[in-house]
């Protein structure tokens, strides 16, 4: 187990560079709660996202380019205007993501509880990520679609299909966010 | 923590369900060898499958209905087929899901070597799921697409669609099957 003086001092940085660096609007309530608590400090968090993504080759994520990026809902013609760029090589993906917050906890019931408050308002994919140098909670739903657009510059959809696609992906969006609301009640009946 | 008594009884109990029910052919193996060391047995797992589901209404997953489900790579054919029957009503996803495995520790030290190694070995998504009455450790990857093909009847994508997305599908389980291999190469390094 950490101590208590090492807790701390990571706090402290963590709520500093959360200050420089701020956080999307729909997830600051939240990670404000739980930073709030002192068994807790967040240290990255997403509030979900939708996003289009270049792999330069089949399967590498790592070396993936966004091109396009949202916290929020999107149209067709803001997804469409980005597919209109030129592609020559690699695979185009079209993603809608569930929010992430990565907390860490004092000790392991505290772990324990906000992993339990997290599943209840439906983040069911969560859990503790590490154990020893740092408890680490990641927060994180079952809102999820990753969709291959096309590779080699080649787009195998159509418009309708992409307007199918935009109304799914800003369905899963909105309902992941309103799973924040659910686990900023939670939290708060502490 | 849980009394060895206890967690020896759920063990025989869980071997036992494991003997009557069977697993998949791809993750027999390393869950035969996870079940040989003595702080853990395992409670589920899946080697990796695609499958095409039927939801009755948007995003209900609950109920949902396979109408295809393999742990092997498909063929476009194989997938027309089923595409092929009479949907009026829902939706229609292609999903191409990881392996997962649900194993439970005898104490924290152990589930956190397992997650460790399993991290090591490309489950980026793993993480410990509950620790409190069982310390139950989910091994899970990163390899996952999830696409909408229709709804009301309706399906937008076309033949050529459909060949690429079998393409990624098959790329994705096979990725998640070899990394079952360095999951098991790297328990029998312990």
């Amino acid at each position: 187990m950490v101590n208590e003086g090492i807790f701390l001092e990571r706090k402290r940085r963590a709520l500093e560079r959360l200050r420089e660096e701020g956080a999307d609007e729909d997830v600051r309530d939240i990670i404000e709660k739980i930073n709030s608590h002192e068994d807790f400090f967040t240290t990255s968090s997403c509030s979900g996202r939708i996003i289009l993504l270049h792999l330069p080759a089949v399967g590498a994520k790592k070396e993936a380019r966004f091109l396009g990026k949202w916290h929020r809902t999107v149209t067709k013609e803001e997804v469409m205007e980005v597919l209109g760029e030129d592609f020559r090589s690699g695979e185009i993906w079209f993603i809608s993501q569930s929010p992430i917050i990565h907390a860490v906890a004092r000790h392991l019931e505290a772990a324990e509880r906000l992993l339990k408050v997290a599943i209840s308002a439906g983040f069911k994919y969560s859990g503790i990520k590490s154990l020893r140098d740092k408890i680490v909670v990641e927060i994180i739903s079952t809102e999820r679609m990753d969709v291959p657009l096309g590779k080699g510059g080649v787009l195998f959809c159509d418009e309708a299909y992409i307007d199918f696609l935009v109304e799914r992906a800003n369905f899963l969006l909105l309902r992941g966010k309103d799973k924040l609301k659910r686990l900023k009640n939670g939290i708060e009946k502490w």
